[in-house]
């Protein structure tokens, strides 16, 4: 059995489980998780067989990618015939994504089967994709390695002088330089009193003496994300941020100490937040610990103080606490590590200073 | 009135013309039109009010960009609340974007109106944007002129050598050090065999003498897009390459030489495809000839065989014919042109080469 084979065939036991005869897969990285197939289409899954529902653009790469699945080719639309395929085996009720389909699709899909043959699901492929494969988990780690290595190198040359922009375009194209396929989001070079909105889009502020920068960024790598956080100060540093960059740095340290398979979520988050709240900033750190990265760069679970999940072996989460304060300035130290038995693997190598 | 009142005027027309007493906007092209609001949210207009709905990261935002329109903040999603100001406004029928609004979303609107009073709609907004005020044209310019002067620039160093994906980067780090936000998509550099696909990635191949490079870019400024083509032979040109090359650009000279307020958009696609016809090679032309720009690199109107619609001044088009052969490569010539009543004026201005 292949790779998606094997995914396909967990999804096969939802389908069993909740007496789901069909489902529509249609949220791109649920498709490519499922499939391979990284274009624009959907997934059709029954018990026994599956197909992409693409265009005529796509064609081509859905028959290299999805290799073992039929390829549906429409010009009236990605979802214009899927009930063609399904008819063919004898299948009506479809579960459909309720959270990715629009209202729009939904209508048309409810003239090919009838409404009360449509099924709302929500969550059920994000769930699968949640403990990672041993494949994903060294397509993570490598994405994390070439943003590392970038990070290190940019900082090690980095100083006053250069807008927030250019110093993200520059990190951007070391990072394709040193083999990866994209930036995995916006990276975020945020300068001085910018740097206390959590995500600043980098602007036309210079990087100045006596100042701090946060600098979260991430790449892709055959669709596997990476994400991280450094923050550091150019020049002596302030009192204050040498204060608050340890509370933050401790925080970080506190939640590697504690993170493992059986770990709640909950608590992991609660671990580094208690330690920011008993050095009296609490208020200041105004969002949730972490959250997962594979194809998507925020996926479940999240590390949160209203998460319910338990941390498994082989989830990849961030780490990443932070103190804002507006007019002021923010640190952030993020890494990006693999859930183990006892602890954790961290991916991303960029060295910590301690101030 | 400001800008954004009298777009926001224009949107009460559509209202008071369709019987609609209130329209939730969702599209974030579409709010930032009517409201100047960029960040994530919906904008709900009633005939004589309008407030944009957001969470918390983007109340600051909100209230600076959307001057004039109330704020709603929402912790339990962005659609959490939109009934509480509707009843202050006596308003119980709702227009929502069919094309835009999920499953998941319509139920919680359904819930909050019952699904009886929301009434499904798509391209009311749209409509609207497709002849650009004074104020957009000079943002697409400005944004044309910078692609062009970034485009020219490399054009003017570039040979055999660096990988597409390079030159990608570099053209993406010239554009925003010559005054752009980022880059409007993906950019396209694709060489040799590789540019026969009209949408290749960049990827590791490296540009080489005695082929040819197809380069399709734009960037972003002010939230205005830009987009252009053009196709280089590094070396002395192959018998082909000149004639398919000069068949391409006599297509796109045609386009230009009709292009005007009253002309048909089909008749304008048919001018340059009859060119491409006429030479041998219409089954290779395989896409439309061009598209609106604006907020969005693609929207109305289409210029294709199929659009039904009629070029007025104001509108501002792509013309970019091609012709694409598996195996050897393509060819694509595009400009970003404003239509005006007796012609265009084109807004791309690195220079065409005649091989």
């Amino acid at each position: 059995m292949s790779l998606f084979e094997r995914r396909r065939a967990r999804m096969c036991e939802w389908l069993a489980e909740t007496g789901t005869a069909a489902a529509l897969i249609s949220l791109p990285a649920n498709v490519r998780y499922l499939s391979g197939f990284a274009g624009e289409g959907h997934l059709v899954l029954t018990g026994g067989n599956g197909a992409v529902c693409t265009d005529s653009r796509y064609e081509l790469q859905a028959k290299e990618e999805a290799s073992g699945l039929e390829t549906i080719i429409n010009v009236n639309g990605q979802l214009a015939s899927v009930n063609e395929f399904l008819n063919a085996q004898g299948v009506s009720l479809l579960a459909f994504e309720e959270h990715v389909i629009t209202y729009a699709q939904f209508q048309q899909l409810a003239e090919q089967f009838g409404s009360e043959n449509l099924k709302p699901v929500q969550g059920a492929v994000e769930k699968l994709r949640i403990v990672k494969d041993a494949e994903e988990i060294d397509a993570i780690r490598k994405a994390a390695q070439i943003t590392s290595r970038s990070l290190t190198e940019l900082l090690s040359e980095l100083g006053p002088g250069p807008t927030e922009r250019e110093v993200a375009l520059e990190l951007d194209r070391r990072m394709v330089m040193n083999g990866a396929d994209d930036a995995a989001f916006d990276t975020i070079v945020a300068s001085g009193p910018s740097a206390a909105c959590p995500h600043a889009s980098p602007g036309q502020r210079r990087l100045a003496e006596g100042e701090m920068v946060k600098i979260d960024v991430g790449c892709r790598l055959n669709g596997y994300c990476s994400d991280m956080t450094r923050t550091v100060f150019f020049g002596e540093p302030t009192a204050q941020f040498v204060e608050l960059y340890n509370v933050v740095l401790d925080a970080q340290e506190a939640a590697l100490e504690v993170v493992g398979a059986g770990l709640s979520c909950a608590e992991l988050d609660g671990t580094a937040r208690a330690a920011i709240e008993a050095a009296g900033f609490g208020e200041y750190f105004t969002h949730s610990l972490g959250h997962g990265v594979g194809l998507e760069v925020h996926e479940a679970p999240r590390v949160s103080t209203r998460s319910d999940e338990t941390l498994e072996a082989g989830m990849v989460v961030t780490l990443e606490p932070g103190i804002y304060m507006e007019d002021w300035g923010g640190i952030r130290i993020e890494d990006l590590v693999v859930v183990t038995e006892d602890g954790c693997e961290v991916l991303t190598e960029t060295p910590k200073i301690r101030y």
